[in-house]
Parts: structure tokens; sequence; C-alpha cells
């Protein structure tokens, strides 16, 4: 295992210590948890953005947190969900009195310890509501989307919803328009080679040197097919045949688009893969408001990508286009 | 050779075409030349900004083209220099009459390409000053300064001289900024794993599962020493050590810190870095105004990192932290 580390036992404390250190204007630890994430310049008066996942995806979920995205991230260690104290104290510490809303990927672990935090939290007196992220085509048919897994998408819904709660919107509002971006976002991507978690120090899954896996997870969950390695048009224009036969597009609809690399795959092919979705959409004669292209949720050193659909209406543009403050999201 | 591409002949060609399609507000073909990227919003009055450079190194060279940063950028294939006639498209369509400064790193073909299409800029009247960016203090001794290669630091001149040249400045003032900016700057990288050029097919060099190389340049180009993997601390300390050693910081000097990854590298394991060089320099009692953590100058799908220290003073800490439009750029 090659990776720039200490102690593996170590590496989520000193990442994060190290997130903490770089950049002290936007990231604090909350006062009660050494794994929340708070925002250095607290918001007074508007809606708590919380969420939380396992570690190894960053920028997700922590870089998210700042000024115009998230007020508090619970962090669990490497691709385990953060425990229902962790998720507890993200949510004390984003409330001001206005609510709460939790954003978390489809993920059981997550899902369940958000619940009972959430459960807590109300004991308390904190009203919260939940929008549990769906955008990954691969995980499941279109009949049972609430299965599926929240993968890049997610992202459009932290910066959406930021936006929103920053405006003053009530819970209500927040979570309807989070809501709808969940509803409006698709995402499909592929595999070329696993990462190693550093406390087991081995790849969490075998492929061959010429195959791909076509829908694989962020943690190495079962895609929808095994294949040969093809040209990149092939197999771009078959992830957009796959997201436009689940999320129909007609002329004139304005979209988003986000081309993700799982860690290790280059600017250069996700810029040659930009360009062949660019191709695909146009023929469609849709609106591409501002393309992403970058890391945005990664698989630490993992190889491969996704691209991600999200289609807007006028006030989810504005909204996406909004300024915020965060290393990770350039307006 | 596991990568999203097309023919590899293609694979520059088709990834500036992916940049442009995917960020038409910001990056367009030069008029003249598919190798050459100009601003979309051209400026009218200001000292144009040149660079140039291989591909496969993404966000540089051709990232940092925007408002703010540069005018243009000559693209060369994988690993090689633009041509000069390349280059000299750059500088005329930079040019504004105010005359333009050609920015680049310390490489033999980079530097003859650019003095011959300076002079052929000059014969057309254009006035042109260049700044051979010379920060890898690994590539010559201290007082061999000249001979150095430009890496990781080379951002930090583009983006200076952009804010610069933005306020109206004369050639000679953004000249003479952007060569302080050359002499404040220190890098020095380690690299873990090859990366594979799309035509060649192969690694550019082989390296042991349990072995580094301290000082290697982007490009494979050797480094000062071959030694096995160590913790994190322990390696960031003999960088630190080794930057500090020909780079001497006082207390309450002003710093600003790039941590870049080579490619693969995740986010996690640079912040591990950064944790610790925040350590190492706050013993020193500097102050860092703020730390940029991400890929900024990379090798494609290479495995390593580099710290950059920058020594400020208040005018450049003005400049550094001014606005400026780019996707790989957070203001």
């Amino acid at each position: 295992m090659k990776k720039i580390i200490n102690r593996a036992s170590d590496f989520v404390e000193e990442s994060i210590e190290g997130l903490v250190k770089s950049h002290p204007d936007v990231y604090s630890f909350a006062p009660d948890n050494k794994r929340v994430i708070i925002r250095t310049e607290k918001s007074s008066n508007k809606v708590g953005l919380v969420t939380g996942g396992g570690s190894g995806h960053l920028p997700v979920f922590t870089g998210y947190v700042g000024k115009g995205l998230l007020d508090a991230c619970a962090i669990g260690s490497v691709f385990a969900s953060p425990s229902v104290e962790q998720i507890t104290s993200g949510i004390r510490n984003a409330n001001n009195g206005n609510g709460v809303l939790c954003i978390l990927g489809n993920y059981g672990g997550d899902v369940m310890n958000f619940e009972m935090a959430c459960e807590i939290a109300s004991s308390e007196g904190i009203k919260t509501k939940t929008v549990i992220v769906a955008d990954d085509i691969a995980s499941a048919s279109s009949e049972e989307k609430l299965k599926r897994r929240g993968i890049a998408g997610m992202i459009f819904v932290f910066k959406v919803a930021g936006s929103v709660a920053e405006t003053g919107a009530s819970l209500e509002k927040t979570f309807e328009v989070a809501s709808l971006v969940n509803s409006n976002i698709r995402t499909l991507g592929i595999a070329l080679s696993p990462c190693i978690l550093p406390e087991a120090g081995k790849p969490t899954f075998d492929i061959k040197e010429d195959e791909i896996e076509i829908g694989m997870g962020i943690h190495g969950e079962p895609g929808i097919k095994r294949e040969k390695l093809r040209d990149a048009d092939q197999i771009i224009d078959d992830l957009c045949k796959r997201i436009l036969d689940d999320f129909k597009l007609n002329a004139n609809d304005q979209i988003s688009i986000m081309i993700n690399s799982l860690g290790a795959t280059p600017l250069e092919e996700l810029y040659i893969a930009s360009r062949r979705v660019n191709e695909n959409l146009s023929k469609l004669k849709v609106k591409i408001t501002k393309s992403y292209v970058g890391r945005y949720a990664t698989s630490m050193e993992m190889a491969g990508m996704s691209i991600t659909v999200f289609k807007l209406n006028d006030e989810l543009k504005k909204y996406l286009l909004s300024s915020s403050e965060c290393p990770f999201w350039n307006n």
C-alpha cells in the first residue's frame, strides 16, 4: 500500500485536522465533538444544513461545509457511517432555532443513524427534516428510485439547499427545493481501478487490466455490467443513453452537468468525456447552463468517473449560480 | 494502459475541445490556431499574459487562462513544448498594444521556442518580456538557481501577475512583480508512482512498491534521492527541512502554502501532509495567509505531491487574494 500516511488508524483524524489547519477561516471542529466539522463563521438566523457519511470521499462530505453551503458535517471512519452521537452533535451545532435540514446519501447505516439522531434532536425541541439523495441510476430501477444510492449528484443538493437556506427561507421551503433537486438529478459512472482502504491495506475489489465496470458504487458496490475497456466515446455514449433512457430531456430544457473523477482519473480524461457528453446533449438541443468538471465525490485514489445531469428551472438555476465560500466549489 | 480516451493521437485535441465546450464563457480557441487557448472575454487595455508548455499537466497550463489570470496559452503535445508558431499566435492574440509578458517553466524546449516567438513578435512591433519560473529546489543548487525547473510555484506567478496586469499596470511593473514572485517561491515534491503517456502506452519510469523519489520532476526527471516509503510526518519533515535550508524564513514573515497532488494522490493524503507542514511552519512563527490544497500542477495519474512556500509582502498578498475567474482557482 503506497500512501502518504502515518498510522492507518490516524488517517481520518489527521486528514480532518489538516483540513481545519489549512482552511481555518472556513472549517472548525465542533466544540463538543472532534468528528464534527462546522463553519468557522457560524450563521445566526437561518435553517441549519447538516450532512454526514464515511471518510475517503473528499471533498464529500466535509468539504462542502461553508457559507452558502452546509453548516455541519458528521464524519465517519473510512467508508463507514458516522455515529448517532456525531450526527446529533452536527444537528445541535447547526441549529439556530430555525430547524435543521439533513441531507445524506442513501446508505443503510447513514439513513438509520440520521433517523435516530433526528429523534434525539426532536426530543430536545429541534425540528428536523431529511432529504435522502438517490441519484445513482445503476443502483436500482426507476420503479424503485427510492432505493437508489446517492453519489455525485448530492453536491447539487448541498449547493442549492445551501443557497436557499442562506436567503432565510423556512425549513419547509428549504426541504421542498432540496427535494426537487433530488428528483431532478441522475448520475451514472464507471470504475477502472479500485482504491485501498488504509486500515485494510488491500484493494476494495479486483478488476482486470482491460475491464471497466459500469455503475459500480463509490465503495465498490456491484454495478450493472463488467465489460472490456472501449473507446471513450463509446463508453460515454452508453452512459448518456442509459441516463437519458431514465430521464427524459426535451429541447430547451435547462441543465447543468457534472463530470466527476473518482480520484485518479485526470482532468484530461474528464475533458475528453465532457466533450462527448456535450456533443450528445447538444443533439437534444438542451441548454447547458454550466458544466462542473473535476473531483467532487471521490473514492480516494480509485480510477473512474461519473456523469451527473441536473435539470434546472429558473429558480434552481439562480440558487445553483449564487455565491458560496468553500475551497471545493467555484461559483 | 487503462485510460478513458479514444485514439491516443487525439488525446490533446480532444481534451482541449472538452475544456472549451465545458467552459465556453472562460476559454475559446484562438481564431488562427487550434492549439492556442484565449480568454472568451478578451480584455482590451492591459498587458497581455501568455504561457505555454506541454500537455498532461492540467490545470497547468491552459486552465489558468481567465480574467485576473492569463490571456493566452500555447499548448504542446503531452510533455512536449509548443511550437514557435503556436507561441507566436498566443502572443499576438494576447497583445492589446500594451506589450506581452510571457511566463513559462524552465524547460529547454519551452525556453528556446518562447525566445524565438518573442523575436518574431518584436519584429512585428509587439514588446515582450519573459519570466522563466524556477521554483523546484531539487533540480539545481541555490548557487545555480537559474537552472532550476518550474513546477507548482508557477501558479503563484500566474495569479499574481494576472492580478497586477488587471490593474492596468505597465509591462515593466507586471514583469517586476512577477519576477519578485519567482524569487519568493520554493517547491519540493516526491513521486510515488509514474504516469503513462497515451501515445507511448507505458509508464514514464519504474519505481518499487515500497519506494519514493524525492525531487523527481513532473516529467519523471531524476530527483535528489530514492528511498523507502516512510511515515508521512517523516517525509514531510524532510521536505520542509530541505525547503527551509534553501529559503530562510523568519518569525512574522507572511507566506502562502500550496500542497499539490501530482494527480492520483487524494485530498485525504494531501491534508495529512498539510497538517504536518502547518505544524512545522508554525514553529517558526510565520504567518500563513492562505493554504491551497489540491491538484494545481499534475502529471496526469501520477501519484505524489509537492509543497510550495511563497513568501509574501503586503503588495503580493493583495494581488494573491484579489478576484479572478477560472474553474481551477478559488479566490
